[in-house]
């Protein structure tokens, strides 16, 4: 192996630019914390003939599958997103024996089990701080700090987007619709913003994080998803008249051996070290046997922290590659089974139109009581024919919760149910 | 070198025990991570006939530097605390090839550059991740996740006990003493509270959090420090009236290829994420260039957090001999000076008794203006003798700062500079 350590970036985006700029702003730094020079020896793009700033336009092809295979490359980044072709780039670069450093939540979470079987039968690095949380050093600290640890829980407020909106509609009151205008106006939501409000993005990751604290294999498949676009603004005022605010939370959890992992929005306490958390910004809570209770936070998009966090990356297996080893970033030795999300438990927040008649708060109780889910509080507000009826339980099932859902909708006295949200952090 | 990974352990109080349930608690956990089971071959303590609950009582001795040079050892776990007789035995392993794991701050602080040394010489590892805010994973995401960026700034909490007095203060209105005798009687503070209180604890934390985020050596000795013992009720309360909070602040920055630590309470806004962090629990605050704001919070002392990373710490090195690598945990190119305090920029919160006549604010300001250091703001209390004229300013160099208030104390007309305090974080 030459001195130097030569780079191949697939993509040349927003984050790709971003990890170019780096590259050369930093190279003495880099250098001297790697121990030899980085050299970006390639960029794949689809469209090459387009200006990027002042990169090399020599650097560029759209040959990306001859670039990752090509002798004299060391380490393969990757930007591009998606799962097809950037799995069969990928595969065939840890094939290879090169490294890999993706930010590519999507494809971790869909087929991780292959990128890292790849990694291992090539003896190559597999490394993807970028893919959760942006800048925020999270995977490491869950993959190395804490394994002489047990842990037992994360919590995480892990898209910008959604914590942007949700965010908005607390502070002004403004519907989920007009929350999303803003958001779009402001950049921080995308045109067809379905993979941040319907909770995908959101669910990668957490199937992401869920493997690594637990170490064991989760898909997004396994992920129990519910995004915010039914959150209303009537849904914001009655967490706030609990003393709590709504986020998109993902929250893996691990019970008597086996992984529960879900992404929906939850009313949590003010109080909580999660609910202060504004903006854009994203926060992981960890909660370890030993080490209590942790959170990480910062800004989890945007090209310059992804950027930050990919260039980490490459500093890291570019010294791996000079001291002759590997690091294997998969734990997967606890194999635990998904806890359906009918097992989960938690408490609930129940808001009933109903008919404010004489029997009516009897016959609610009767149905919560029918299932076993215990009231910790009842509030009627108004009176008459639009008086609504809020309920919150104590800790029950999710089926047993979804069961009383069901028998409340066939009461006469309920009009409708107009809401059901988890609340959580207590 | 044979299948186990043997430990031997120096020290066995709060943090040793703890140490100890955690491997064996977690001994079947631990063998999968690392790939071999963990042996605890030896314990070295002062007095070993003293009951420790369950642990086996063949395993302790007294000749702590017989146990560390044994061939049969593989990693010194070093929970003692102090310079010596630690230092001796920590070089003594390091130069015979074992690796260390040690959370032992004050002589990081002091000789880290004896630690780092012998590791190199020994090709050992050297780890410590407890030596600074206990169980929070930041050492690490510092020395690998950020080392693709340049961090600019650090600012923590990393003291327990002074928070929780100084959150104390700022809830309950308590003066300092009554503050301190809580802490005492709830165990936070220790009976000689000097190394908390006077800032020596926070220092040798700084130190090592300089060194790691700007790739230098800085020591306990080149932090300037002031402890809390001179916070009034009354800065608590000015602090509020800005919508402040009063905080024992390490601030790590480097400008112009020049690096400044220090150690001082500070008044940052109600607002900064540091300023919620209550009770005893540690937070840093981490500004990188493409990064952006991040932050870190968790537990920073306390047996059992501090146990969870000595054992991560643990898990790593035993990876590491069984994959024949070390980690260089140190990287000190940068090689920076140390900017004196009277160099360092920052805000002040200047408090002055004055007899309130004709003239008093001209000449006050004259002081000011002369020394270069421009007001934001002043607010009047009281009138007659008995006035007080709070004055914040704008940013200005210490030494500006430090002529001004000798100047003002030899004005006829301010009685007393009752208090002068910095602040941050805006």
């Amino acid at each position: 192996m030459s001195a130097r350590v030569r780079v191949a970036l697939l993509g040349c985006g927003v984050v790709g630019g971003e990890v170019v700029r780096l590259l050369h702003e930093q190279a003495e730094d880099l250098h001297a914390r790697i121990g030899a020079p980085l050299e970006l020896a390639g960029i794949a793009v689809r469209r090459p003939g387009r200006t990027r700033g002042s990169i090399d336009p020599t650097l560029f092809t759209t040959d990306a599958l001859g670039l990752v295979k090509h002798d004299d490359i060391d380490i393969v980044v990757e930007v591009v997103g998606g799962i097809e072709p950037a799995r069969t780039w990928l595969v065939e670069a840890l094939h290879a024996g090169k490294s890999v450093v993706t930010a590519n939540k999507a494809l971790l979470a869909e087929d991780g089990a292959a990128l890292h079987d790849a990694a291992a039968e090539g003896n190559a690095d597999l490394y993807y701080e970028a893919s959760v949380a942006g800048a925020i050093p999270l995977l490491r600290p869950l993959r190395e700090s804490l394994h002489g640890d047990r842990i037992t829980r994360v919590t995480g407020i892990v898209n910008g987007t959604t914590n942007f909106i949700l965010s908005s509609m607390d502070s002004s009151g403004a519907s989920f619709h007009d929350a999303l205008e803003e958001a779009t106006a402001l950049g921080y939501a995308e045109a067809d913003p379905s993979a941040d409000v319907e909770g995908f993005d959101a669910a990668a990751k957490a199937a992401i994080l869920a493997s690594l604290a637990f170490h064991t294999r989760v898909r997004a498949s396994n992920v129990y998803r519910e995004g915010i676009t039914e959150v209303t603004a009537g849904d914001v005022a009655s967490a706030k008249a609990m003393g709590c605010t709504i986020k998109l939370l993902c929250i893996a959890s691990c019970v008597d051996g086996a992984v529960s992992v879900r992404v929906h929005p939850a009313m949590i306490p003010r109080s909580h070290p999660l609910a202060s958390v504004g903006d854009a910004f994203n926060a992981v809570f960890v909660e370890a046997q030993a080490a209590g209770q942790l959170m990480f936070y910062g800004r989890g998009a945007g090209g310059s922290p992804t950027a930050s966090a990919v260039v980490g990356d490459i500093v890291a297996v570019a010294r791996n590659r000079l001291a002759g080893v590997r690091a294997a970033t998969e734990s997967n030795y606890a194999d635990l089974r998904i806890q359906p999300m009918g097992e989960v438990v938690t408490r609930y927040h129940v808001s009933l139109d109903v008919a404010d008649r004489a029997g009516v708060l009897a016959s609610v109780a009767g149905v919560f009581a029918k299932h076993d889910v215990s009231i910790q509080t009842v509030r009627q507000e108004g009176r008459g024919d639009d008086a609504t009826l809020v309920v919150v339980t104590h800790t029950a099932t999710d089926a047993a919760l979804a069961a009383t859902v069901n028998d409340l909708r066939a009461l006469d006295i309920v009009r409708e149910v107009a809401s059901v949200m988890r609340v959580e952090g207590e």
